[in-house]
């Protein structure tokens, strides 16, 4: 159930109402609809036991509607002035996603070391990007694979974050780690393989720093959007979605970027929505033209592999760019951000970035 | 085996070598590299007759490599100049595929009669598309649903294009009605149904229209490079390939848009590259941000159903824009347009739409 | 609408009522439900001129019903005696789908000829083979490789056939081939690209011979069914399905095998089923173990390629058996046809394979 | 690497190959092939430390080879003498994967409460199962879903395996659990969702508990060996795995149930194979066609859900059977069970089933 207020309900009512709900066992959630405005408040789970007549009479109440997704706290029924979340990432709040900006996050695939990480963090902030990506614990495939410089890789990240000013992303796997990684990393990371590891979402749904949710290779966008749900109530609001391709038969790409997820999202969620065009792809020359589809779409950002020397990378060579790649695809992508009515993110000296765009 | 010919190869070289080929049982088919330049000489077929190295010694050749991929004429390695494919479509030439200009191709997925078309293809015209579609044969899922109004319709699309000087594109379904449908149309669509329909294919070959070729259901790009090269073989080298969304597990969409096959054709072959957002999406809210994203991936044009009344279509009317829809999608896409380096196409009075993507 | 008569319904009664219906513009099709017993008369395609009250008051009329599904005459509503419809093939009807008897139709991908067929015959008909497969018009997916050897493979195919008895099936391409390849041929094949190539269902449709119709590599089983409405509503009541595999992500097989199917099409249609693990496998060391799945799974019979040398066969022959590997097959799955309540089909001496499966 | 030892190798040479190898800073793992026999070294992760010419000089060495898998312990070459491994459940040991008789597993989908799991307990060991299955901790793609009574249900089951003697199966989802459920279930299901959860399943590998490991729903069949290669060389050998139906267009069942990837399997390693049909299904009345199909294909076994009253069940009732529907599942299954050359299991009084399979 979902409950309207009027535009001229009191503070004091909309408590009452909130406590009258919770009273009945049901947890409730609100978000204003702007200034002056109504205020919504989401009935959380099973609503059983609230009597619907009884919550429309109470003061305060203009109607009642119900669920139309199983999805409720990501639903675009419960946005924040019927706008977009915006997202803000790192410390001094430097970056975010959903704003005017689109997020660019932008980096190696797996920390190897501290002086490849430097260089390339240095490369992709002079480029524009807005946020640095390097995996310290990789998920892999294979046991026998390099599965990350684990705590080492987090302490050079955030060397390198008090270098460039650039937040970092990275991934975490184990439900044991939140905390560790959480204080070393601007955003948390939660990779396609993890979409519905359940004890991991509500971990990263108990710390306070955005989550990075990325789509499942089979998974749908309901089941996304209730990836993000189970962040969200467990006290998370700040969760980035990111579709990354879903297996289908076509073997020329290494996922099928499903594109049409972005406008899809759009009109279901007030979350933001980022693209991964290096997974998506799995080769570096696709990775361009699907950062401009993605922009096009309407995507809030995207994040991309770079790699020094993408033929010497411990892991995801074939699609990572090289920092002269990365340079390129900003500007081919700046004019299909101004067409999109966006700019690029995390221009430290933001007017050449703009200029590029106009 | 291709045989790349000297630049100073004579044209009586070159006919020698091909004559030599063709005496061997292998069929050849040759191309420009440009002016003055070298000629590129494809051996089709099985080439196990011939004799390498006394190929190698015949005047005028430089060197011989082998073909890398199944298809041959569809490849890259038989480009004209080493560029795209233009394929000029109706008798004036009024619009193209392949060139500076996207083709843009609108009108209702079915004609269903004399005003509603003529409304439609004045509407689509005055908001800048550059050719008329329309369903005179419909290829339905079930046998009871509307087949199409067939001869009638065909009709009523070439009185269509003397109003309003759109050339028209339909499709044909039927190896017996190649000839009858070339007749009155500028391009002959063959379906997703139909791309690896042979008979189809090799008949379409043989008139003298432009192809528009839709990749199939769960086809691979490669399939479809094969199925453009039976047409091809036949003797039409006309050919639009056409992605219009891949079948795969997500239901929030009618298929899933490849958006990475633009790219990955554009590596692969010279033929130029459109695509169709109404089948990918099936939902008209979703057309637009889909022709963007195939434009900002380097798409030369797409093709969407446009309907006076969409709510009353007699098929497809879920994923139709009313007219108005229609000239807001051109409006919306242009900036992607100019931001790709593309004009949008059929402008009757040019300034505009290139004003606008200015 | 569906018309159910009442058990006292005469003759003349149920002619009344289907000239009432026709005379609305509508087509019926009746069928019994047992001796003695009620008749159900079908109306095909749009009902709307009908006038429900109207025929619920003809003289014989016990109840209408709505179709429940989109296909009609498939449908199980329409099964004869509320039972399967037995498909019988071949002039002496030797063999039959549908009924105890499974119906194993073996041979070669694409007849090479005379003397690999008639060895390929004679060797699966000794290990209990009841029907002869056998390209003649070949559909490939490259305009470069073996399309058949076309009419010749028509004429020595029905020279095994005088030879072995067995019925012969081969697939047809193109509707101009229809009436030809059905003038040599027992079963017409309609293969996985042309399932939805309406033009060539109506065709096989009109002609007195059983279509083997296969499922399309992303074809739905509703689209399945309807495709076969298709070949029904032109005339043509003796369609089997052929399950061959669907297009998924999977690559360890060339298509994966849906045996679930096996079961939804039994409950949805009164038409047999059949298998194709050949086609679904795509290598020779899994044909067997599909085979017996389907089997155990309710399947009505298979299709497999036998090559006498697989290993130099001009197409398919890394799915091939060899005819030694077939028999072995057959002493594989007889058992599990047994436990399935069924026999092998066409053991000329019949006792012999009756007793293994006993 | 891999490191065939002689027929007369000793023991002491095979450990000094061993110590040789490992002082090179490479795991071993060795298999007997068989009494008497050669053993079967598998050299485990990056062996470019070891000289290849040295080891083969070492006393007791046959020949050495490569992998040919990416998976090292799972593969076939790993095999105790050549053979399946068995997989035995439960203190007593009361039942097996991958021996003469077929592993049956049933039981509801979640344990809802001591009455029902009772209830269905003693009906599906009567009808001849081997273990019961008990969801306590449950992955639901809906935070607002019931998630299992937890450790409530671990301790319910705990006593139905007092009371009937069946060993329990229970999902574990979150690697702080694992020692926990391990407590009290005696074979540790890794769920779909789960199949690339890295932490959970190095957790599950260092318990002394059989794991259920089931494929994820995109998962290739590679992957889910890679998986399985987790749990293994964090030191447990019992792993069962289950193929769960892959995600595909295909909407008539909730998953494609791919029967072919039991006979991949197969070849592919030496752990037993069993298949969950209702998640296959995701419908009852398919259940059994489907279990009968898996067994057919060479399947070890089968795990469904039973219920007392599907219709009322808190999950999963739709694919659930009755115990009444189970009874007659093993009764149609059991014929296909002989042919198979397998005996259902868990029969208490054995008879009964072998009488049927006989």
């Amino acid at each position: 159930m979902i409950i309207v207020t009027r535009m001229d309900a009191t503070i004091a009512m909309i408590d009452r109402i909130r406590e009258h709900v919770e009273a009945c066992g049901v947890r409730t959630y609100a978000v204003d609809q702007g200034h002056p405005g109504r205020v919504v408040i989401g009935c959380l789970g099973q609503s059983d036991g609230l009597c619907a007549s009884a919550v429309r009479d109470l003061p305060g109440v203009e109607h009642l509607t119900e669920w139309r997704t199983p999805y409720r706290l990501a639903s675009r029924a419960m946005a924040r002035n019927g706008g977009c979340t915006v997202v803000r990432i790192g410390d001094g709040e430097r970056a975010a996603a959903g704003g005017p900006e689109l997020l660019v996050i932008a980096g190696p695939c797996a920390v190897e070391g501290r002086q490849m990480l430097r260089e390339t963090a240095h490369a992709v902030r002079r480029a524009g990007a807005g946020a640095l990506r390097g995996g310290a614990f990789k998920p892999r495939t294979s046991p026998y694979a390099f599965r990350g410089l684990e705590r080492e890789a987090l302490l050079l990240l955030a060397e390198c974050r008090r270098d460039t000013g650039l937040p970092v992303v990275t991934e975490v796997l184990d439900p044991r780690q939140v905390e560790a990684v959480a204080e070393h990393a601007d955003v948390l990371q939660v990779g396609a393989r993890n979409m519905q590891n359940y004890p991991l979402l509500c971990e990263v749904g108990r710390v306070r720093r955005p989550v990075l949710l990325k789509r499942g290779m089979a998974a749908t966008l309901t089941e996304l959007l209730l990836a993000a749900e189970y962040v969200m109530t467990s006290g998370n609001p700040d969760v980035i979605l990111c579709e990354r391709g879903i297996r289908t038969f076509e073997t020329d790409t290494r996922n099928t970027l499903d594109v049409a997820a972005i406008p899809v999202l759009r009109r279901e969620t007030h979350l933001p929505v980022i693209v991964d065009p290096s997974h998506a792809a799995g080769r570096a020359d696709l990775v361009t033209p699907l950062a401009c589809a993605a922009v096009a779409a309407g995507a809030d950002g995207f994040i991309v592999e770079v790699h020094p020397r993408p033929e010497a990378a411990w892991s995801d060579g074939e699609q990572s760019l090289s920092p002269h790649q990365f340079a390129e695809l900003m500007t081919v992508v700046a004019p299909f951000a101004a067409a999109a009515g966006r700019r690029l993110s995390g221009s430290p000296d933001g007017a050449v970035r703009e200029g590029q765009a106009a």
